[in-house]
């Protein structure tokens, strides 16, 4: 199976990478901005074909290394590849 | 509206940061792991409530500034917010 993973900050941690690009698009000219929030995007491929034990996997990964569960959320969906 | 945005590397292009990755979650004791991909996540809240609209100002954004489109793809939703 195929999980893609968003990686995001939590509300009310500062993103300074957001507000660049917030900047950037203001002066690049588009209007009507009003936030940007930078996160990160991971696909990782599995093994694994029964889509609970999957979800099992894929929730203890995020919890023990792709996110920092003091500032970060996480959200996933599972897909067949 | 809301649009979440995912910027990906293209295959055939290296990705040395998901490959630490993979080798992190393999050192963790994660079997199954056949492949991991890195890349990017941004959310962009907009005025404009016209969808059609939308998508084509985030299309637009998607080619000038957030993705490099030489080596990295680029999908995205919209929703009310």
């Amino acid at each position: 199976m195929k999980a893609r993973i968003r990686i995001t900050l939590k509300n009310g941690v500062l993103d300074p990478q957001g507000k660049a690009i917030q900047n950037a698009l203001s002066g690049l000219g588009f209007k009507g901005v009003e936030e940007v929030r930078q996160g990160k995007y991971i696909e990782v491929d599995l093994a694994a074909t029964d889509e609970a034990a999957a979800r099992a996997e894929v929730e203890k990964m995020c919890q023990e290394l792709l996110a920092n569960t003091v500032i970060e959320d996480y959200a996933f969906e599972l897909s067949a590849r």
